[in-house]
């Protein structure tokens, strides 16, 4: 196979076009960004760490019914995956507060909440991917209101398999943001990565963050954070 | 009957009690807030104001079929409503881009809605009145999904009968924001009020604003614009 032009290059990844129709390559950037992009950094090994971190949660969700643009990887930092037309939605799921859902609803981080949250954030960096609620989209004219649900469902879903994994790991899912992609017969796929970078893990044991916080919050060592998450799901990089 | 002890004071009103079971004694005042309490004035005649304001619009309601809490006028500042237990939502209902949603969606300010936008606002002025969505408002537990259906179907219901009433007047409702109550037995009412300082209202022929955007942004002449909606609904006061 031929990887082919670029189609996109955004902050964490490019992607480009391959010829074989229907197959995308992506490559994952050792670049972490924060607060839409006001903070920058090179974290040395994190393409490779996501890489293989989203390589093994697509590959898992895969043998667990859950249906992905994954393919297959091509080396420590590439990944071949299905082409798919991203839908402009962040889909944030969370099961304990923390981060904005903490500022918004006033609650303190760590509050295990009842149920878990769905949200939806227009992607859009000028506006700073705004939450938006079922009107707004309807407006916005970007997901249906059959998608959103099947979105809804389908977040839920990854929760829940993505939950039990990792609690078997002794990490606890705190709240990820999913990505989805509509296949050419529209039907929607679940796409982009899942990995520190997108997800908040804490040790089950020490509340200890082990994801992108320990970069926005300047913790200080991410790389080990990210290497631990990889660890306890079973890979191994050279980084 | 007897005006007793204060309930509530809010920025635009207060409430009392009275010695009729069932019955709030509601007293407007002048003062004049924006921006979360940050912005503050007195505008003479405010109260005033939007106490005829609010009463022959919930009148009106009423006759086309919305029932409300609003029983009678008092005073030129003084009316009787229906005790209720206020639902600690803002609902906002939107025909045209302004304020928040034209920065949350990146639409310039005056652009016509495809259909009415509907968004629950958390009525919580330390959080700053946060957007919330329907998963935010189980995890607060303050409103049902039956109740949410509810909230929305009353509003659009009041948005149908506000935009042609105010037609009719050479007035665009732009948007507006509700709050609504329970009844002892649950029912959910219309209450609060619905005056300029609760809705966007523009001439329609010069797009002039007649409402409290003209304090938020500085435009002057607040009580006169005020005064011009109270013109076109047929009122008079003694301001």
């Amino acid at each position: 196979m031929e990887k082919l032009e670029m189609l996109y290059e955004g902050k964490a990844k490019r992607i480009y076009a391959t010829d074989e129709p229907g197959v995308f390559w992506v490559e994952y950037k050792d670049d972490a960004t924060a607060f839409n992009g006001e903070k920058r950094a090179t974290i040395m090994g994190k393409g490779e760490l996501n890489n293989r971190i989203t390589s093994i949660f697509f590959r898992m969700l895969k043998e667990k019914g859950i249906e992905n643009h994954f393919i297959k990887e091509l080396s420590p930092t590439e990944q071949l995956v299905k082409k798919v037309e991203i839908v402009p939605l962040e889909v944030v799921t969370r099961n304990v507060a923390a981060g904005s859902l903490a500022k918004r609803l006033g609650m303190e981080e760590g509050t295990v909440l009842p149920q878990p949250v769905v949200e939806f954030y227009y992607k859009d960096d000028a506006l700073g991917d705004p939450l938006v609620n079922d009107s707004h989209i309807d407006v916005l004219g970007i997901a249906s209101a059959e998608e959103r649900a099947r979105l809804r469902e389908m977040a839920l879903a990854v929760n829940e398999v993505l939950v039990s994994y990792m609690k078997e790991r002794k990490v606890t899912l705190v709240d990820f943001k999913l990505e989805f992609g509509r296949l050419e017969d529209g039907t929607l796929l679940l796409a982009d990565e899942i990995s520190p970078d997108t997800c908040r893990f804490w040790d089950a044991d020490t509340n200890e963050k082990l994801d992108k916080d320990r970069f926005r919050r300047d913790l200080g060592n991410v790389e080990d954070a990210y290497k631990e998450i990889l660890k306890r799901i079973g890979g191994e990089t050279h980084v």
